[in-house]
């Protein structure tokens, strides 16, 4: 599926540079063996490390994990729900998943309230996890700033062994007291589910973007630096793409412009989608004539994560779109119908999923 | 009694230069209002910060608490006694008693398991404390490496308003990973008493060293930073000056011929006491001629800090040892009789406070 990848010029080459630097490897065969995800069939999860420990677990039907963080700040949008997506996908496919709250490192970094954060931990990870259909009964979940006293002594324990040149690859030079506690923490966060009180070593895979790669790299280095104490097995990753923000450009929770949430009035969304960047021409008469581009198109890029599974569709659109027999307005109204209906469909799923959520949250860890 | 304080020359000088570079208060009127600690009556312990605060409480009997630590490694020894003499003195006064195990530190900066490390506080320290007379039912006890999760968040939150400069003030530029770990445990240890969790706020008095005083502003410095959130009053202080090794030179836990443990056997004790250092001279005759100089004799500052608390008593030892009476081979005998007999009633009163050691570490904090 590489000719409708949508970054088919310089990202991709930063992506590659990204691989060839610090040894992330392609997805190679899992792509067409995992091709019942979307995200790997299409090139979106691009990348990977020890992504065959996990396939082994898979395949003999052993144990494994999973581990992810949620930052407690702003609105789950579609950026989020692509990671949601490969989760509750794992889940299927028999992880043991342990999902927390990054709200030590809102609070020291960003200076959130543990309070606000624990509202929308709740309200816009959890109950949208639900609802998108991550079976809850089968979900470790918990606050940085609230856990079991093992998972401390263990950050503690990781402290003797990391140095700062370590960290200040991951955050430049600018390291304070409060950077080092949250790289800490995550590390302690991806390590954890090995221990013996928590089902003990097996593999654990951990969905990232790329740029998280120097999180994963310490945390792989700790495991092993701790192996004789914990028999920690390294974790392996897989690496997606970003989504681009509406108006192209990044993607950003401060700018509610920029992206669609979950939770926004599906009439909402549609106008957003109305007033999205797209791949079209300076006049129809162009259009028509050099057809447009999809790969600068966030219509496009909407329906290539989220709203076309059916890559037969996907791609009928994208030959319309270059023959320039698809235009701009058009296409918008049909990505506008596909999102108010899909987000109608889920909004009920989620307030019926907020229960859940609140339980979980509470549930005794 | 100053004419009688041992280190009349350059490390008084030392902690003067201490105190008026940092700001620590001499003790003043504390010292005859809190003469019946004959730490206190005799100058070892020299300087306080807002020590007015304890005062008050004490003298008009409000709830007021004490924070100690120990670092669970080697032998419990006469320099641990003259703390632990503070610590049951200030609860007898009316303090609530915190007391920690500084496990972590031990393990990130010194390497020690935390097996090992509970061992060492069980039977060590707390069985010692409570032989020298704490209170157990009135003491909470706690390992660094396993408490309640409201101590790891303030610890967490604590790290927000920690700069590198301030640790570096502390540890120097060596500074490591391991060390803030360290810095910022610390911290949460004095403070977390006055938690709502922990008996709110309310004067709180740590006893310690001179050498400790950099994590006492630090502390300081924090309590103010967060009183918003948790009306912190900044803790007090108490410094105490150090025993001298037995050879001179310093106490060193490393070196099992520079101190007396309170499990030594009572006869090695008093060899050990018979090849101490003493302030004698080079003959007999010299000696009768000039006199000792109890201000350089080990044997001299175990009457002092430990084996005779009768000034009266203390006076004549040091006027007959001036006026070369009193020689050291005839001296260092009474002192090891004095040391055999302590040591053998105490040894019997530790045995029994094992068993409430160790009930006290496993207790539910």
């Amino acid at each position: 599926m590489n000719e409708i990848d949508p970054w088919a010029s310089s990202s991709v080459e930063d992506y590659e540079k990204l691989m060839r630097d610090f040894g992330i490897q392609p997805m190679g065969d899992y792509q067409g063996r995992y091709s019942d995800l979307r995200y790997i069939r299409r090139g979106i999860i691009f990348g990977q490390r020890d992504l065959g420990r996990i396939d082994e677990a898979v395949q003999k039907k052993k144990r494994f994990a999973l581990m992810t963080g949620l930052m407690p700040s702003g609105k789950f949008h579609f950026g989020h729900k692509m990671v949601a997506d490969e989760i509750i996908w794992f889940q299927q496919k028999g992880a043991d998943i342990f999902s927390c709250s990054a709200d030590i490192e809102s609070y020291v970094v960003r200076g959130i309230s543990f309070e606000d954060a624990r509202k929308t931990a709740i309200e816009e990870y959890l109950a949208n996890y639900i609802a998108l259909g991550l079976d809850p009964e089968r979900l470790s979940f918990w606050f940085q700033s609230d856990y079991r006293t093992e998972y401390y002594r263990l950050r503690d324990m990781l402290s003797k062994k990391v140095t700062f040149n370590e960290l200040k690859a991951i955050y430049g030079d600018d390291l304070t007291t409060g950077k080092i506690i949250s790289a800490l923490t995550q590390a302690a966060d991806i390590l954890h589910p090995q221990l013996a009180e928590f089902g003990g070593p097996r593999p654990l895979v951990v969905p990232v973007g790329a740029d998280q790669d120097p999180h994963i790299r310490l945390t792989r280095d700790l495991a092993q630096r701790f192996s004789e104490e914990f028999k920690f097995i390294p974790p392996s990753a897989t690496y997606h793409k970003f989504m681009s923000g509406l108006q192209g450009g990044k993607m950003s929770s401060s700018n509610p412009q920029s992206y669609i949430a979950l939770t926004d009035e599906p009439k909402d969304a549609g106008r957003k989608i109305m007033r999205a960047k797209t791949g079209g021409r300076a006049t129809v008469e162009e259009q028509k004539k050099l057809g447009g581009i999809p790969e600068q198109c966030m219509i496009y890029e909407l329906y290539l994560y989220h709203l076309v599974d059916d890559d037969r569709e996907l791609k009928e659109i994208y030959g319309k779109c270059k023959a320039g027999t698809l235009l701009c307005g058009e296409d918008k109204k049909h990505c506008a119908q596909l999102m108010e209906k899909f987000l109608s469909e889920h909004q009920k799923k989620r307030d019926s999923a907020l229960k859940d959520a609140r339980r979980i949250a509470e549930r005794k860890r």
